[in-house]
């Protein structure tokens, strides 16, 4: 079970996140393209992390809005929306091969992701993007809920998903997360380590509602925000051995 | 003798320039990255425009200072200079990439270009931040007084150069252009043919002193910005055979 | 009727509109706060040219979009609009006091405007926002559909309207604007100048559908994007004298 | 010895000091205005917590540079300069009237600050755009070197100055800062505690070059960036009894 974890949201001044302390232990870095965080000089030196720690990047596009983080969703048109993509993913890719690293995969960010999410037509358009990018590129999505359905039209594209899961969220009867406004929703350090330690073993979660949900994962997401959240991916890192 | 002309200057809703009008009778388009001008769909507009006039492109990265058009000078540090070149660099390459089209070289905008070309340290970093992404891409600047200097900077770098000539500019003698806030410092049209008729075939203008000055370059630059300024393109297309 | 315009949309070396010329002929100038358009610079010279014309003004703010135009709609929280709103709102009045001028009154932009017409609870926080800031500012909305339960609610809160009807819109049964992707949705100049007279002089438009809607408008808005359009306004301002 | 600080200074997602922890022990709080740090919703708590602790505000306007907050020298021309200062103070009085707070006073912020008591033309254009503002509003400005010069200027614009010395950096021999990348520049906390006690008790400090410096200054410019500065707060508080 591969770690993977947003880095690279500092900006200009403002740092966010303890990304040297976590590169150390996750195996997938999604890296912040300069719309939500990140700037040319962020990303240079998150990807020079992740070149000392040898763990794979993925690009981490988002909404263009800086100021709300690429939390709220935005109306984009289909051609606007990959435009911008494109636009991140080709920074990056380019920033990385400067530092001899090749981007692997696509993790939309924040309203982008959920939206893709609850949306087929906005998971079209990434999957277009993807395609006419480099369909080499897999594009990482939640696993659970729609994946049999999302699978089938990522396979149409040509392009490979990164089935990803929740380390720290609980999930409903049907495989989506829990809304964080509504309680149990984030669960204690000691129910994480118990979901890392089922999933990982048994492939499946305990739900909301109390039932034994398979969930097929390639990768955990976990995060790097401070010294707290760097110690939870440590004791999950040991129940997920590389 | 290539014309070359800084395009896709357009921002959202804002308008700027007769880029259409203009791509039909240039060369080398210098598409700007996003950061004084240009987002991603005007960038994908433009280069969509390139592909379909034939017309070789590079990429005409700025200052971060949309609000200034990049026409302000900033203190940035080699290294953040650096990255700023590499990430707008880096997104017109890949967008382009996604067009099947190349970025062959790359022109500085504005206060960057000015910055560069009287400023030694400054040049160096750009040749650095292009020797690290792509040696085989040319450096455009201003043909002239630095030339000589500044080329063997290059070619220790690996760097080609093109060396720019302006249409519509007085030169002072020592090779320069006559700064804009003294009188005569833009031709009017009739001095601009001939200047470009001189400068074609005898390889030398006519300097603000009164002087017959070589001037070897390898490409003129023009303007869009209106149909006026796309009039003065057609007639010195007439004068510089493909 | 009193004619109002959107002006001050300029950002930077962009520029946007007939703003003198407009000017010239309207009453009332929505004047952009910088988040969608207009700078601090923009914002001066507009000023200024209301001043010299003797023309009204109003706060015309928007959500955080530049790139977008204010015209995606964008889940704000409450806090977060109203916060939006005081500084532009703020930011206006203040560079107003500087010339000598006083806002009478705000009308939001694009999606906010649209969300405001169809959200209640955006209409809400608008109200809050101007009675926080200075509850003798008026707030300039769309006549028609919901007219009547707006101003009671605004009421509620001690502010006043300013009922706006458009020039150039073909009106619904209901009285909102027909979609403007609905074929006639956008009125020729012969029909505008027609719904222009009756509205003056019945207080009627005729639908869509082919009725006679009463319509209770204070104020006319006019468009200033080009000679075109400001040639419209002269002919409209014609039918609705001073 | 009043004591000032600059707050206010995180943007969207990203916070930037200890603003809460910092106003309980301040006089005066200098207050981002959104164009190197803050946002409409950051200003609303920083008004709000300036509210609660009783504490007097600043407007603290920068250079449009938020990716390098405003630490970036930047060529503005003086009108473009004067907008950007009353679009800011402007923001920040509206959003303060809205809480029942009064700016006092303009702080300008760091490189803008810098150039200010670099090049007297900036300070002229700082003086012009208070006077065209609101005269009433104090400037402040570092105590030292160009001290009765600039407080000559200021006197013909109507202008009154607010005097600050610094804690915490050493003083050259002719009353400037001595440069940060300069060995001993900024001070320990010992020898810190000792400047401020020489300067409340003698009105003097010991300069670079082992000298007695007379210096008048109305406050103390202190820091609040993490909780080892707002120890540093209040220590030199006890110092400076209200």
């Amino acid at each position: 079970m591969l770690l993977n974890c947003d880095l690279g949201e500092s900006f200009g001044s403002w740092t966010m996140g303890e990304d040297e302390l976590a590169m150390a232990h996750i195996d997938l870095a999604n890296i912040a393209c300069g719309f939500h965080g990140g700037d040319p000089l962020v990303m240079q030196r998150t990807l020079a992390l992740a070149k000392q720690y040898g763990v794979r990047i993925g690009a981490h596009p988002s909404y263009p809005d800086r100021q709300g983080f690429g939390r709220r969703s935005m109306a984009l048109s289909p051609t606007e929306l990959i435009a911008d993509l494109h636009y991140q993913i080709a920074a990056l890719t380019g920033m990385a091969k400067v530092q001899g690293l090749q981007v692997e995969y696509v993790k939309p960010h924040g309203a982008l992701y959920n939206d893709m999410m609850a949306n087929e037509s906005v998971f079209v358009s990434v999957l277009q993007a993807i395609t006419q990018y480099d369909s080499s590129l897999k594009l990482m999505i939640l696993a659970g809920n729609n994946t049999e359905n999302y699978s089938e039209l990522a396979a149409k594209q040509g392009i490979s998903l990164l089935l990803e899961a929740f380390a720290d969220r609980r999930y409903t009867d049907v495989g989506t997360l829990t809304p964080r406004n509504q309680a149990g929703s984030v669960l204690t350090k000691a129910e994480m380590l118990e979901q890392v330690q089922q999933l990982v073993s048994e492939g499946t979660v305990q739900t909301q509602g109390g039932q034994t949900l398979p969930l097929k994962a390639d990768t955990l997401c976990v995060h790097g925000d401070n010294l707290e959240a760097v110690n939870a991916i440590i004791e999950i890192r040991a129940l997920c051995a590389r």
